[in-house]
């Protein structure tokens, strides 16, 4: 942990790199995999089970937070870290990305965002400046632009149009962000499946020296290989010496692919959303506990887990509880696959120290293929 | 623990008293309260918080378990003690309640019951020996007679006739049983509000000797003092020396006057049901978190509990979660609910070796009556 918020790169292969980023509510392991913790709680799980995993850092959403419980509450009860008894790193978004998927009557002009709550239908506005206060009244550690993602296909004119309307608004939230020695803001490339733009947001974003980058607009519908092309041309674009963040992304696949193409950070919610659904990732691949070839099955998901979700539970119990829609499989399953996830990220941060990642990337790519274990 | 089933009264109070129940899995300390573990799972809770907040003996629902995962599904996996993982004592109900409540199409005769299933409507018949069956396929180590319980207020002539036939239920579930010596068979006393009736009940199933016996057919629609003095005219005619199980009770109140009258075992969907309903059983009464007036309170439900979910978690965030309906809520609701059922029922035993269970439940009252910390 450091005052200032700052990132080393301890290792490289290939393009791939092993970091920390430090701050003053702890340390973030890179590459690193950032549980969503939607609305205050990673759904089904109790925070120390989340830490118990390995992760360092969490994701809040600010759209879900400012309509309910609402920033100024939080603020109120001490920040999100106090009201979700979360003291470590956490990393909110903008805002902006729910409120094009969630709400109702958007309208969006220079200044802003204007919209209405999925909730309850309430007015509210979305500026730069407003995420940024409102990311402060959350105390976020790591502060995200207000940008406008594009979901693809997309016509070339409407992806360059909002690429630049995001720079803008990254200098605008830049501004607003000031100097807070302990936190960062993250400025987020856009310029959907086009290459040009891509290129042109990352070096427009880089002269504005923000302590760290994402990588916006993808995974929103494309084919993986355009994600990976799209990696390819704005990595390079962006300094060596600050995190580099994939938003929204993704599949354990897509994780390794992306981290091999030089990204530092994740977030998704397809390990705690999958969990409520009776999917398992494991490194047998993902397994549908719904299938009946689990009912007689007493084995656990993975007998070399130290997770007790996967080593401790049956097959035939897991089965029992997500055919009963019963809680506890949703908190077993989520709490599984956190755990996953984690120790994937950590296979991979001690595979880039080795020098080993390519091999390493292979044999794990090779077990998902291999598939689940044989019926009993 | 104990090879046999055994149950020894270690000190009365009055009519209460204090005791221990001896079994090959475990010692349950009574007056006992049984979390419900309708389907395998105590909902919404790990079976090692279960534990944690002091419960000796769960309690499995037959008939939730016949109909899915199927009784002999879970024979199978090793019992229910290993399927659900919970290795200490378990009782089991007989089904015929939740025939009675929840299956459609049900026909009932001397043999026993057929119906359909409320889930897919497949056929079923239970019987006593059926249900004996069952009990001893989940490997139950306390199980109960099946009985017709009949809702009230009802026909004199239609009380009597159950609890006639639940008497010869009883018998043949005695035979069924058969000599197990590490587990036990509960009769159940049936009677509705007739005072001869319940006498006449206990008087039969006394001289059947069985091993322990339960009060059935209360707390289903008649006032808590009818209930009450239905306990008065049967446990006197109940041997001494014999466990006493009141059946589907109750409210915190309902335990505390019941074991006055010499109750020493309770089971209730009571705190669970609560808890995935945004309500807190307190030592100040019951809390409803969906009140506007806890949102903004950083208070703990109890700063001097115990229980992380009461004293850990402030009243704005259950709140939160609650009205977000997060699983959490339930998850941190029905743990602080269970805790302090326990923490309760250990008040109680307390008490009772000190001989003060009046100037004791007193004081327990009052401070319900007293109700909720004053709002901020």
């Amino acid at each position: 942990m450091t005052a200032d918020f700052s990132f080393k790169v301890l290792a490289t292969d290939g393009n791939a790199r092993r970091g920390e980023i430090s701050m003053p509510r702890g340390v973030v392991r890179t590459p690193a995999f950032m549980p969503v913790g939607t609305g205050g709680t990673v759904k089904a799980m109790y925070m120390d089970q989340v830490r118990g995993v390995g992760a360092d850092i969490i994701l809040g959403n600010t759209y879900h937070l400012m309509l309910r419980p609402g920033a100024e509450r939080v603020a109120r009860q001490g920040g999100l870290h106090d009201f979700a008894r979360w003291p470590w790193p956490i990393l909110t978004d903008s805002g902006g990305f729910q409120v094009m998927s969630l709400s109702k009557l958007r309208k969006l002009n220079e200044q802003g965002v204007t919209f209405r709550s999925h909730i309850d239908g309430a007015a509210y506005e979305m500026s730069p400046e407003r995420s940024i206060e409102i990311q402060g009244l959350l105390d976020s550690d790591i502060q995200m632009q207000l940008d406008e993602c594009v979901a693809l296909p997309a016509k070339p004119t409407e992806i360059e149009r909002a690429m630049e309307l995001s720079l803008r608004w990254a200098d605008r939230c830049k501004t607003a962000f000031g100097d807070q020695p302990g936190k960062a803001m993250f400025g987020i490339v856009q310029g959907g499946d086009m290459p040009d733009l891509r290129v042109r947001s990352a070096q427009a974003l880089k002269a504005m020296e923000l302590k760290g980058y994402a990588v916006g607009g993808l995974a929103v519908g494309e084919p993986q290989q355009v994600m990976l092309d799209m990696l390819e041309v704005t990595c390079p674009e962006l300094p060596q010496e600050k995190p580099r963040y994939l938003m929204g992304v993704g599949t354990p696949d897509d994780i390794l692919k992306s981290v091999m193409r030089g990204i530092d950070m994740f977030d998704c919610v397809m390990p705690t959303r999958a969990g409520r659904h009776g999917l398992a990732y494991t490194r047998r691949g993902k397994i549908n506990l719904r299938n009946a070839r689990h009912a007689d099955d007493h084995r656990p998901l993975d007998e070399e887990s130290d997770c007790p979700a996967a080593r401790d539970y049956s097959r035939a119990y897991l089965h029992h509880l997500v055919k009963s829609q019963e809680a506890l499989g949703a908190m077993l399953l989520t709490w599984n696959n956190l755990s996953y996830y984690q120790k994937l990220m950590a296979d991979i941060r001690e595979a880039i120290s080795a020098g080993a990642l390519t091999e390493r990337a292979a044999t794990i790519s090779e077990a998902w293929a291999r598939g689940d274990l044989a019926k009993l």
